[in-house]
């Protein structure tokens, strides 16, 4: 069966608390040159079936509408892989 | 400043709680066909300077140490984009 990846993100406009905890610990740990750290999530999902562009679409439904918070995320790329 | 994106994703081989909920929501809201959702995390960062090999190596290490829990994640892709 075909994986659909669904890659979200924060808005960029957004204070990413997380992302800068995390970006604050690599720097105590030594590796200071990796900064602005943002965590989204990578969603994975298996389809029946052949990828059309129907399927695609609802896809692309399911990530704005089910899989993320418009509000507050973006939804980066979906893809079949 | 180039970014470097860090995929992390639970093991194959665990319970996905998170995952399963979401596949029986999208399974009642009538998406019945998007099946198995897994969901893990998409971190960016932006790196100082040229990606060179040794920077990657280092994105490499922080990714498995401190980007991820090698007990129940696996890294599964580090690119830069």
């Amino acid at each position: 069966m075909p994986t659909i990846v669904v890659d979200v993100m924060p808005k960029a406009e957004l204070l990413d608390p997380q992302g800068k905890a995390v970006t604050g610990s690599l720097a105590r740990l030594g590796h200071g040159q990796f900064q602005n750290v943002r965590i989204g999530k990578r969603v994975e999902m298996t389809v029946e079936g052949e990828v059309t562009d129907e399927v695609l679409a609802e896809a692309k439904k399911v990530a704005e509408e089910i899989l993320s918070n418009q509000v507050i995320e973006d939804v980066i790329s979906i893809e079949v892989v």
